[in-house]
């Protein structure tokens, strides 16, 4: 299997100030890619933690995308602190600088933005078309922007270098039929579909309480033998049942 | 310093189906203590990784909160992974059964529901008004519901057991400045303050790039100096600074 592993850096995450927007949609399109998010990790601007981060997940999984720290400002220091989970000197990149000139107006150009060409050793760009400053992966690290836009255009522009296995396939229902309900038929259905996994997870809408069940199975039919039978088992309680592929 | 970590279980959050709402909540909440969110991390519902991303942040942090997996489905392993983390057996509590006796009628009343009035030996209820269906608490970790009604009703409930330290306070100012205009500034501001800590952010509003700067000290006195040069810096760019105390 291929997984990967995110870490979000910045103090505004776990602050509570910035909701963060980007495991969810990183979630989604590794899946997409036949890659399997396996975890997340939310930690503050501090080097030794970002640097043991970034070798406990970098060694664990087959991908490690970071995002926030790459700016131009003092708090910034993802690219000095991968640069020495990886114990490589921190070089500013060609063409990155090169872009960066380039981008700004000479009235613009000062030492903080041209930080931002900054690389560790060997590391290859990643392009951002949204405000140039680009981010960088070193090995299975792929360093990108926080800011959502800036994140999304860069994995875009990263996607392709991914090798992902067989892609999760899924299908959720959702029925205003409490968890405790059908748990018993539900443990029957996991256990004669070991290959398929079977998520249940509560919800309260207008104040009823109800229950998704999300199915997910690399193989299609199984998937759909599966879904069937979560199906049968929530229309013994209900006809009311919500299908969504996807 | 108080510190904290929280564990978000459920491959529902890593899949991208479920956008999490507990870590914001609690990182505000928790400051509001005095008590420091340092790490969040998003596990997938495996025993092995709950019994060791539990072990490895208890001993880390004063206190560890986990979100999810206490129903009473096949995939709500968190209650038996948590009494493994402490070797620990699970045990019925007889005041969460009592509760749940008395909640649901007799036809409801299944093995699977009564499952979730098992705790890991020893461990204190957490009181649930929402649905009754208790989290619990062993040493230092808070197992609580991945509902965020439910987690939220389940915090209060529990937060005049932590004891915090001083309240971190914070200031936002935010403009349409970026980062790089102000970077070398800000740099100085920081370096001038260190017992204040500066975030800068940088966001997209209507196409139009600015950057929020996040001013936190536990000292409202040099709180309150950090903020007027960070603000007289950003007013030699421009008289629209926005400010939200907070």
């Amino acid at each position: 299997m291929t997984t990967a592993a995110l870490i979000i850096i910045g103090n505004e995450i776990l602050s509570g100030r910035t909701q963060d927007k980007n495991l969810a949609w990183l979630g989604k399109e590794l899946n997409e890619l036949g890659v399997r998010l396996m975890e997340v990790r939310v930690i503050p601007d501090i080097e030794s933690t970002i640097i043991d981060t970034v070798n406990a997940l970098r060694s664990a999984h087959s991908y490690v995308f970071t995002t926030g720290g790459i700016g131009p400002t003092h708090d910034d220091i993802t690219c000095a602190s991968v640069a020495k989970a990886f114990g490589r000197k921190v070089v500013r990149h060609p063409e990155a600088e090169r872009r960066l000139l380039a981008h700004y107006t000479p009235e613009q150009i000062n030492e903080a933005r041209m930080k931002m060409a900054d690389v560790p050793e060997g590391a290859e760009l990643i392009d951002n078309p949204v405000s140039t400053a680009p981010g960088f992966r070193v090995e299975n690290v792929f360093v990108m922007a926080g800011v959502p836009s800036i994140m999304q255009a860069m994995f875009g522009n990263v996607k392709h270098l991914l090798t992902g296995g067989a892609k999760m396939l899924s299908c959720t229902l959702s029925a205003f039929v409490t968890e405790g309900t059908i748990a018993a038929g539900l443990t029957a259905v996991q256990n004669a579909h070991p290959a398929t996994e079977i998520g249940s997870y509560p919800f309260i809408r207008d104040g009823r309480l109800g229950t998704s069940l999300v199915v997910r199975c690399t193989d299609v039919d199984e998937l759909e033998r599966t879904v069937l039978e979560v199906s049968q088992l929530l229309r013994t309680f209900t006809q009311e049942v919500e299908t969504l592929a996807g």
